[in-house]
């Protein structure tokens, strides 16, 4: 069955997310039906007009697609497993936040009770959602997400990447790992201009900056990374690990665990005794291939 | 002597750094004298018109403003000491990476010398120097600072901040490790996909729009940790401990080695034990103040 506008959709799991995707449905106009395992935060949807159902299988029965987005997996087996049957026929779309091979388990789970199903990666915050700046990855039935294209643009920019179910996780997760990298980085960088009492907030205009200077930098490795070419010295590694040394110092001298950032200065002198201190710092990522690295 | 546009200036080092500011001060029409330790390195500056010195107290005497940017603060002192005497009643601008401590330790130096001082950190690479974009921190004399900004601003932006010789060092080293955690996560990000064959020159995109998305965020972490207040539960720390256990998972199922990532997950597992499950990610920030946290 292809969407229109107003397909009606159901919302399970009323979390921070959950929240903000039947909020978004509801500003599209799709009729909405919601349900949480604690009852109780339906509240404001419901004066949006959702429909608050009392059971899971009253949500999945009340539409074609049903969104879920709780914890985790095991969330999301505990609610479904029991209406496994209602939902036959219909469409299961999954936002918790799984590994690819949960992903995958799940397709197969919804393969034997002959229901379609697409797995998904929600790369914003709640305040993102329903705007074309919160992208959602998918991935899993490509007719599935396709006769729901429309529907699901509703809660931000849909980009759907292959029939494998666990790519999209796979995708989700190393985006995240960039970003809690990030938010590491910046944890230290206050911390270290806290500790001479400098307000975060006026520190960070400038990491916003430099963040924004240095991420331009970062298609260049690419490319270093896919030719494996890595020679280019504008930046070589002997320097950063020298630096580096300063960091950690540093760090230590003004009362701020190391804890988030050591492993990048073992990995920089890894490199370094590797031979590889005259090139690019994009020669450490292969060292993080524990197939290669033995590690 | 406050500066002119035409200023001479010596520059020591000619590692890639060096031979980027002492570019960007020809490129502005400054009389320019460079040494650095191992001769040949001047080769294209002597091309553009630079003065190539035979000697490090050739160079310094060359110039009422001395450039200093080698390796580490050792070189500093291994190529500065033989020639303090030829140094006194000039300025010496150190722009060297190195710790706090180091920078306050060569202000004593210089002062007992009758040098005038001023360290810096530079924020940008190498091709970045002589363009606006080029951020370059400086502390120390206020005096040698104003004397000579015109001419410092050949190499970029400079901003001053304050007498205190190490502060400029404090900010650079922070930084860096905002940089440096970036780096690690965008190394573990296509390590992952890179592990299913994924061009990163294809992935990389995807995370400049997401992490030019999240920075978005730290100012909002900023408050946070200057107010206390971490009661936003948009994206609650127990949600986030569970989907790094995902992130983790993944990570070794696709033959990645979890050594970048594992440290924030520690410290997202620290958070829940220490009641903070609710609240904001800005919270873990002050579990890294050593003082605090006991680490
Ligand atoms: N918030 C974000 O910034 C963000 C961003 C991207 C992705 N995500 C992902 O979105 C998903 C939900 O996150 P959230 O922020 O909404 O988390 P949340 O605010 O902590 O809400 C968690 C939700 O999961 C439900 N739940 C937990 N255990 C359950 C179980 N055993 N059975 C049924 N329901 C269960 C909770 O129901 P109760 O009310 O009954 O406890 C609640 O609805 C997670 O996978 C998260 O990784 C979140
Ligand atoms: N490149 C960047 O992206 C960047 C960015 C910001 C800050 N920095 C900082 O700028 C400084 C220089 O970096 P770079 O990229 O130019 O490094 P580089 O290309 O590796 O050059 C190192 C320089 O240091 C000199 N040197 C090393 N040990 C010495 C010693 N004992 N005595 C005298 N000179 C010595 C080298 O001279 P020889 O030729 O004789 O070995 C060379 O001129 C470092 O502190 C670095 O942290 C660099």
């Amino acid at each position: 069955m292809a969407d229109s506008d107003r397909s009606p959709v159901s919302v399970i799991g009323l979390g921070a997310m959950g929240r903000a995707l039947a909020g978004a449905l509801l500003d599209r106009g799709h009729p909405t039906t919601v349900w949480n395992r604690t009852a109780g935060r339906a509240g404001e949807l419901a004066a949006r007009g959702a429909t608050v159902a009392a059971t899971a299988a009253e949500a999945v029965a009340a539409s074609p697609v049903t969104v879920i987005c709780v914890l985790d997996y095991e969330a999301v087996r505990e609610t479904l497993d029991p209406v496994a049957g209602t939902l036959t026929g219909r469409t299961l779309v999954n936002l918790t936040n799984g590994t690819p091979e949960q992903a995958r388990t799940t397709a197969g789970w919804a393969a034997g009770h002959g229901v379609d199903y697409v797995d998904g990666g929600i790369m914003a915050v709640p305040p993102m959602i329903g705007q074309d700046g919160a992208l959602i990855l998918y991935s899993g039935s490509q007719e599935a997400f396709t006769a729901h294209e429309r529907t699901l643009g509703a809660l931000g920019t849909a980009t759907y990447l292959g029939e494998d179910a666990g790519r999209a996780s796979l995708y989700d997760l190393a985006l995240l790992s960039a970003m809690y990298g990030m938010f590491g980085g910046f944890f230290h960088a206050v911390a270290m201009t806290g500790s001479e009492k400098v307000p975060a907030a006026e520190f960070t205009p400038l990491v916003v900056a430099w963040l924004n200077a240095m991420i331009a930098g970062l298609p260049a490795m690419a490319a270093a990374l896919d030719s494996g070419d890595h020679s280019a010295d504008d930046s070589n590694v002997e320097m950063q690990a020298a630096s580096y040394v300063n960091l950690l110092d540093a760090s230590r001298a003004q009362g701020v665990s190391t804890e988030l950032v050591e492993p990048m200065g073992a990995l920089l002198r890894r490199a370094v005794a590797a031979g590889r201190g005259a090139g690019a710092v994009s020669s450490l990522i292969d060292l993080l291939h524990t197939d290669h690295a033995g590690n």
